[in-house]
Parts: C-alpha cells; sequence; structure tokens
C-alpha cells in the first residue's frame, strides 16, 4: 500500500507527465531486479514522457496511461479544464509556479470556472485536485484513482510478466497522442497482435461494486467480438470474478489501437469506479484485487 | 440477384464481420477462374475480418465497407445503437446470443431504446434489422443496402477488372478502424494514387431517384478539387447517367483515405438512398445499374 | 508589402490550392537565390497542392496553412461553408465556375445560407470573401489574413534560414488531412523533433493588438510542458515582445503533429487577429513584425 500511496500523491496532469514518468523509472530501476523476468526499458527524451518495458517476447501489451485531469490557470482568476474534471464549488486545488506553491479553491461552475488564490497564477499553470487518500476495509478513495490504479495493476503484474510489453503512455485524458507513437515503436521492435487497457471504468447501473474487474465489450468504442468472446471464456476458465460492461459513451487509449494502422485487437479491463473525476474517485479493493489477478492471469493465456 | 439476394440475407453488424468475411473470400475462391484476371487475395486473422484483392498492376483502389449498423444489448432490457440506426418503435430486431436465437421488437425511442424479447439477452450481443427484401420494376428496398450493393458492386467489378485493388474494409459504420491498417498494407504491397468509395449515399432535394450514379463533390469531408474535376471529366466522357452530389454532413471510407498519411486522392461514387438506415432502405434499380457501369468504366480510364 | 498584396489575391479555398501552391513554387523559384542557404524544394503532384523546402540539417520544422475558409455552392442557389467562416448576411463572394466569373452577396444566415446570383452556380464550386485590403500606420485589415500573414512570415523566414524546413500545408481549415503526409515525408527524408505553426490566433479577453507575438500555451490541444517551458524561457531571452495564450477551443496544424506517430513537440507562434473568419481580420502591424523577429530568433536557437 505504501507504494500505491506514493503513486497517489503525484501530479501528472495531461502534458506535463515528466515528474512521473521519472519516477516510473526510478521504482523500475530499483525493483525489476526482484522480477521474474528483467525487462528492457525504454525512457528519456526520445520516449517524451513514456516508458515502456519490454518483457521477454511479447505477443500483447498493457497500456496504463500516467495523466490525469485537471485545471489550467487562463487569464485573470479563469480556470479551464484539461480532460473532463468535474467542476464542483469549493473543491480544493493545487499547484505550482515561478512565484510558488499553489492551494486554492474553484469558484463558480461548468458555466465559468474560477480560482479564489490571493494572486494572479502564472497563464498556463497546472492545478489538480488536492490528495486525500482514504481507504477502510472495502474501499480506497481518493482524487487520480483512475489511472493510478492501473498504473499500479501494471507495475504489480511485472513482478511476475515473462512475456509482453508494459507501456505507461501520456495525455489520455486529454484526446490522446501518444499512443500512435507508442504503438508504431512497439511493433517496429518487438510487435503484438493483442492489446489489453489497465485503467479505470465507471459504476452504472450494470456495474457494481464488489462484483469483480470489468472487462469491457464497448465503450463509445468497439473491440472486435471474436477477441472478445475468447477473452470471455479466458476469464471465465480464470475463475476471478469480473463483469461485462457495455457502455454507449467513454474511451480509453484503446480508441487509438482500434484507430492505429495495425490490427491489434484491445479490450479495456479494469477495475469500476464511483464518484469518477472528482477529489473522492472510490474503488471497491475486491475488485481491485480481482484486477491484478486477472491482468496476471490473462498475460499468461493470452 | 439471386447473389445480391444472399448478400443481403447475412447479419455483419460493425466488429462482427468475421462470417461475411467468409462469405466474401468463399465466393472469390468460387468464382474468380471465371474473371478475366485472377487475383492475389488477402484473407485470415492476420487481415481481421477484412478482405483485400489485388489485379494486375493497380493504381487505384475500390473501397467497400461489408458491415452495418445494428444494436447491442446492455443491461436489463436496454438497446444501445452500433453506427447510427434509426430507431423506431416497433422495428423487428434479430441476432442471436448463447441461449439461442432472438427475434423481438423496439420499444420506445431516441431517448431511451429496450426491446421486447421476454428473456435477458446476453450482454453485448448484436442485434440488427429483420430482413425483408421487395423487388419491383424500378426500386429495390431492403435493410443493409447501405453497403451490400456497394459490396455487390465491388464483386461484379471483379469479373472484368484488369487493374487495381478491390478491399472489403470493416467498422465503417462506427468510426471505422480499419483503413488505416488497409491503406498501410496496400501502399506498402502495390501502392495506388486513386481511391473509389463504393459505397451508398442519401436522396435530398438535390439528388433524385434514376437520375443516375452519385458522383460526390464533397459530404462532411472535401476531397480535392483537381481530382473530382478530373473524374467528371471521365464520366462525362462514359456517357453513364450521373449526378452530383453537394453535402456538408455524412462520411464514409473516404474520411480514413484524406486523414491517412498517404496522398491518395478519394472520390464517393455510389447510387443514393431514402429510409436510410432502416429496414427499408431503397435504392432505384436503374442508378444501382449505373453505379455498375460507371466503376467499370472509371477502373479503366484512371 | 507588394508581395503580401499578391499573397492576400489569391483564392485557396480548402481543396483548392493549386494556385496559391504554384504560385508560392515560383516565388521561391524567383527569390531563392538571393537567400542565406538555397533549399531543396519538394514539389508537384507527388506532393498534391502542398510545398516543402528543406535548409541545410533541420532539427524544426516550420508549418503554415495555405487554404482560407469558403463556401461551396450546394444545390438551387444553397451555400454550405468549407471551414468555419462568419457568415453575415450582405457579404460579398467571389469565384468561378464553368459558365464564367460569379460575384455574389450572403443572403440568410447560420440557419440557412443562399447566395443572390442571378444565375445557377456550378455544383461544388467554392466561393470566398471578395478581397479588400486596408493598411494603415497601425493595422492590416483584409480578408485571409489567417494564414496569408503565416504564408508571409514563413518566406520571409526564408531569406536568413540557414537549417529547417519550411512546409507548405493544405486542408487546415476543414479537418486537415496533408499534415500526416508531411510529417511521414519529413521524417523520412530529415527528421525534426520540433515544430512550430505558423499561424493567426485571435484577440480575446488575455490577447490584445499591439502586445507582441502569441505563443499559445494552448488551445483545445495542450504541447508538452517541457517544450512549453524550453521555448517561453528563450522567448524572454529574445527581447521580442509576445504575450502567451491560454484557450480551451480552436485548433491548428498542430493537433495533427499531437496525433502523429512521430514524437514532435510543437507550438503555436503567430500574431492575434479580431473579426476572425470575416473579410474583415485585422492584425496589428506591430504584432506581425514581432512574429517575424521571434521566428527568426527560435529558428536558430532551437
Amino acid at each position: 500500500m505504501k507504494f500505491l500511496f506514493e503513486l497517489l500523491s503525484k501530479q501528472s496532469v495531461s502534458g506535463d507527465e515528466s515528474d512521473m514518468a521519472q519516477y516510473i523509472f526510478d521504482y523500475v530501476q530499483k525493483r525489476a531486479f526482484s522480477w521474474k523476468v528483467q525487462p528492457e526499458v525504454f525512457f528519456g527524451e526520445d520516449f517524451h514522457d513514456c516508458v515502456l518495458l519490454k518483457f521477454g517476447t511479447p505477443t500483447t501489451a498493457v497500456f496504463a496511461h500516467i495523466d490525469t485531469i485537471g485545471f489550467m490557470a487562463r487569464y485573470q482568476n479563469q480556470l479551464i479544464p484539461v480532460g473532463g474534471p468535474e467542476i464542483i464549488e469549493g473543491t480544493r486545488l493545487v499547484g505550482k509556479d515561478r512565484k510558488g506553491e499553489i492551494s486554492c479553491k474553484i469558484v463558480g461552475g461548468e458555466d465559468g470556472c474560477f480560482h479564489d488564490f490571493p494572486r494572479g497564477i502564472d497563464r498556463g499553470t497546472r492545478l489538480s485536485f488536492e490528495q486525500n487518500i482514504r481507504v477502510d476495509e472495502d474501499y480506497i478513495q481518493a482524487a487520480y484513482l483512475d489511472n493510478r490504479l492501473g498504473v499500479y495493476n501494471a507495475l504489480k503484474l511485472c513482478e511476475s510478466l515473462e512475456n509482453g510489453w508494459v507501456v505507461f503512455s501520456t495525455y489520455e485524458e486529454h484526446g490522446g497522442g501518444s499512443m500512435p507513437f507508442l504503438l508504431s515503436f512497439i511493433q517496429n521492435k518487438a510487435p503484438v497482435r493483442q492489446a489489453l487497457i489497465s485503467d479505470i471504468t465507471w459504476i452504472t447501473e450494470g456495474v457494481e461494486h464488489h462484483k469483480g474487474v470489468v472487462v469491457s465489450i464497448r465503450d463509445k468504442f468497439i473491440p472486435r467480438r471474436r477477441f472478445i468472446d475468447r477473452l470471455v471464456a479466458l476469464a471465465e476458465e480464470s475463475g476471478v470474478p469480473f463483469q461485462l460492461e457495455v457502455e454507449a459513451f467513454g474511451g480509453s487509449d484503446g480508441r487509438e489501437v482500434q484507430f492505429s494502422p495495425y490490427l491489434i485487437d484491445w479490450c479495456f479491463i479494469g477495475a469500476a469506479e464511483d464518484e469518477v473525476h472528482t477529489p473522492n474517485e472510490k474503488v471497491s479493493l475486491f475488485d481491485l484485487d480481482c484486477m491484478l489477478k486477472m491482468y496476471r492471469f490473462l498475460m499468461e493465456k493470452l
């Protein structure tokens, strides 16, 4: 849990993920010696703020985005969103500009969103929800669960992974843009035919807490049926509790796999949260555990 | 007509096109011996549910999408659309899940769409319009004319084609996603400079039944004027009746040609239908005949 | 100024940029002998209506789009937009079809837009704002400043440029489509890590006339912070007046750099205009001068 708390403590609003990438790289450097297989690591300015780990001979890639939603200071005391944060008056935001640390509150709402910081904030400064992690026997509740839990899952998977790519992407919350490069790099280096999206989805009328990890049959975009059928058969074989999701909206890094020039089957698999894109995202610990177990199983079988 | 009726009898909702791809492959296997030129055929898991036929030395590619719009079972008795079907209460839908065949009716409308099937339907099951083909002296009326007529045109073209790609794409009705791969494959194998989109468009105030095949100057996207001018000059030379379309909305596989990393001129050419995306799509047999003739002419001259 | 007036006199609505491309090519042919470095020139049907100039050993590319917004004749006397022109009743439009020159006025508005030309206009004919250039001591006001000033800036930059790509793109006003090819060509020929978008932005509550060239921290899309920080530090070092922009909307060729399969940092840098997408676009001559100076400085330092 200490490691998850550390992950949750970092700010990494879309377009400003370099600290987070460095943190993941450092973690891999420290821990990889204890993993079953030592991955080849790709990191640095040639990869912008992404990190790629290649284990053995991959047939499948796991993608976890390291950015979060947030806000950007515009003119005067205006804020504009990065990605799609819930805009709730009074929510506390934190950040930093050239003049120092910032801690302020949201004033206004969807129609016009401002901060109450007593001084001006440098144009373009990123702010994100103040962190407040709450854990009890059943749930974890915090900001940034989307997608720090997906990152956590991907890094825990590394401990036993023999073959596969584990890839940390950027910009997912704000339209994407790193996936086309990542896919091109992977397909040139050690191509895959399948991709799993390690990310967090939504509690809905058909997806409930404590019912297991979600295997998504579709969101706004639709993976190929032939792959989903195979995946569901494997999920059943695994014995790990899971739920099937069918949504008309929402997207993930899977979207960019779908529209890439490579024929890579993809599926979103992850725990569900409620209070999405607020500081109070809430995930069942049981579902998170199912997510970890399902990835371990699938990455062996696919 | 028998072959067209067979084409119209298949279900192939976006993301679930493997049966349709197999049907096209089988047809090609059976018929190609009688064609003027035997094509190189690309089919199978390396091509997902697409099929590519390469005739001679191509300079132009013809694209016909093999998917249709439809619905997907969500939770309880909810339906969500695949692509943009017209949602008309009482319309009959068919499909199949693990428990067996399904035949039901749409209940509700755009604001909330349900089925009336007495039992639950497996999450993610695809349904599409029950087929009902009606032909008289002037018209064919049926579900799936968009784009089975485009597929029919492409396969009839094969009989006499000497040089060119004939390509069957997937996912067109739901945002696309196979075209980037198809274009990349084609440009690496035997590159083209031109693409014709063999698909069905709309009857509007400027496009009427029985006035000939439609050559589209634009839909939401705009092909390059220099190519359209050349195409229109050829169309005039052909003597085949045609109409020029100018629309602000709608899209096709041409969109993905436009946004590909290849400079390939493209144009949508196809018959027009009314009652679009319903079980009662209606096309003039004269316009369909013009479509076939125009493709035959253009693929020789381009 | 004579050269700028010539640039402003051409029509080049998206999809119909071949005359403009030819004009730029001819200009380069005439002028390049006097430039510090003679570029390698890429032009012709293999490049559709784009032009690329390669100077020395590039690390950065400058993109300027050569198309403008406009209108297209639909059926009867209907007009539909190309890109996003302001539709103001009475605005004068010009163009040409097979029957001859056209000069007419807009009738109606956003809900339905027509022309008053006494005869029918050929389907698909492009019309654009009648030009009327006004220059005083402080401002230039005309149609097409977006993006003829960006083109002007790019061509003036050529006079002293030692290393870099200068690229003239098409279709920017109508969703893009040439950038994926241009980026692929550049990255295969002489790859870059950075891109500057030479284009015109908007006067807003935070961006004013006479305050210098705009360096955009974001529009709808968000460049990488690490690059923007470096760029802003260089801009400060330059001594050239500039303003920082933070917008939630709008896009440019930068969007297609962001979503390309290459990791190329990008930033929009250009003067701001008001009366955007009207025949009365208005830019401060001081801001334009700052734009020229800033590009000259940055292309040496980046």
